[in-house]
């Protein structure tokens, strides 16, 4: 079995070129240009072995795709497009070229759906296998999302359900399973795998949205993406902003067939606090809400209290900020 | 004792800020600007414990100034200034809090003396203390240095010693002791510590090089840093560039005192493979060269053969390339 030891630094890099934008790699550092008018937006986030991911439930492929989508999120909800990627790695010795290969693989394959392209990056030796990106951006000065710019009586929206990541990882590590039910919810259970393993960063979202915003206007939009979770999305929103939000229980929506897998109750809770959905979690003006109809769902609006309130008929509860601890 | 894991997440967030960018942390990620009618540079690197600091050579705030001066290094390696960096660190939930707040003041001391700012980072949880850096510059684009463009007839410079990293590890580690030596050795010795745990990114160097170049003139730079080794420098330009070079045995700046220490072969072994100096390796127009004298030292010429050689009054050798290796 071929492994990094075998193959060494200057191997590798030779290797893995063929995954990376032409020219970038061989300089002690690589050179972009931001285009004129724009602003650098500069994201990193590093994945760990054991914590982030594991052979049982991310193929290599899939831990590249989430480490770049997880990044490429970032960048979206900044309101960026994006510019390129470094990506430093930290490798046992005995990690096979097969396994980074595929790494490879899938980070430029969500590269090349999304936009960007790996710039440059570093090899070191390591006891876990640690993948650390740093992904770069541009936006127009107007068009940057903060999470503190959110005002009272705006609708907040989100890109999709939330949940499904949560609901993938437990199928992966058999704590729920769904062996003998009907055809649909197999197929669902599949999205549900696949939503943990290769989520899609919303920038077609953000490029939708400004083909609806006149050039030049500015609209004020306020955001973050859901990787910790929506609940946590929404407490930083609002605490950044020192806004208060209703949320609608009814109108949270959550992957089809999950609560009949799974119960209300549970998928009510991975919804909120299940986290790694890398959807968006955006405070926008009503009209401009209205306008993406089909593309984002209302599920509440700001007020000027200073909770962040679940509502339905029946009752109403605040909710608490839980989220992805990472210590 | 104070640990990361007491603190969680959003309170190290907290903690940390003192030492960001104001305003910078608190978003997806962080939007910063690059001066028009330049060009982006953008360089990773990753530090991990028991490969590249351990506590017994590295106390965290020379981890930290480490780190951020290898980027720096990096950046001033391409002929760029510096703009900012981001700081993704992986931890063991046993790390105490005492480390990391050195490690950050380590970084924002190299970063005050240097140019820059933390503008961005991520926390993860780890087996081992990882420092994942990336520092992003910006340059004129007739300014950019590279490796590929050495041609024959260039005069070889570097911007100090070599070997002075890889004695200061040696004493760091007991391999090499001064005990009982004068006190003039006893002071290099102390510098030599210095030069390993806390070495300076010689953008002064690139400074006071453009200072001396009319601006709008293109004047052809090639070059890298030394962080793999002197030699790994002088191949990897000749290599790249397509030149080869004669390098002057007796031209090479050594620490003071370290051949008296460790014996001639041991110094030049380690001036020539020992790493970590940070300093850097360039072909210059011997003009350019001369009229940097005292700032720079030259040590060679580049050819049209395709060797390095060392030469000097007795023998001539090749030089093997030999480097850090990173598996």
């Amino acid at each position: 079995v071929l492994t990094v030891a075998d193959i060494g630094e200057q191997g590798l890099i030779e290797r893995i070129k063929p995954f990376c934008e032409a020219g970038s790699i061989g300089d002690d550092a690589a050179i972009l240009d931001v285009a004129p008018g724009h602003r650098l937006v500069v994201t990193s986030d590093m994945l760990i072995e054991t914590v982030h991911f594991s052979d049982r439930t991310t193929p290599p492929f899939s831990v590249g795709w989430r480490a770049v989508a997880a990044n490429l999120s970032d960048l979206a909800a900044m309101g960026a497009v994006p510019l390129g990627v470094t990506v430093a790695l930290g490798l046992p010795s005995s990690t096979r070229w097969a396994w980074l290969e595929d790494l490879y693989r899938g980070m430029a394959a969500c590269l090349r759906s999304h936009g960007g392209a790996i710039v440059g990056g570093d090899f070191s030796r390591a006891a876990q296998r640690t993948v650390a990106i740093t992904a770069l951006g541009q936006l127009r000065p107007a068009e940057a999302i903060y999470r503190h710019t959110a005002t009272p009586g705006m609708s907040v929206v989100v890109t999709g359900p939330h949940g499904a990541s949560r609901a993938g990882l437990a199928l992966l590590q058999a704590e729920i399973e769904v062996n003998g039910a009907d055809e649909e919810t197999l197929a669902a259970a599949q999205t549900w795998i696949r939503a943990h393993q290769e989520p899609l960063p919303r920038l077609d979202v953000i490029a939708r949205m400004r083909s609806l915003i006149e050039p030049g206007s500015q609209v004020a939009i306020a955001g973050m993406d859901s990787s910790d979770g929506l609940a946590n999305a929404l407490w930083q929103i609002a605490h950044s902003s020192q806004v208060g939000m209703d949320i609608v229980r009814s109108r949270l929506p959550l992957p089809p067939h999950l609560s009949a897998v799974v119960g209300p109750e549970q998928a009510l809770d991975w919804a909120l606090y299940g986290g790694e959905d890398f959807e968006l979690v955006l405070c926008l003006p009503t009209e401009l809400a209205n306008r993406l109809q089909g593309i984002v769902t209302v599920i509440g609006t700001t007020n000027d209290s200073s909770s962040v309130e679940l509502v339905d008929a029946a009752e109403s509860r605040s909710l608490s900020h839980e989220s992805f601890r990472h210590f």
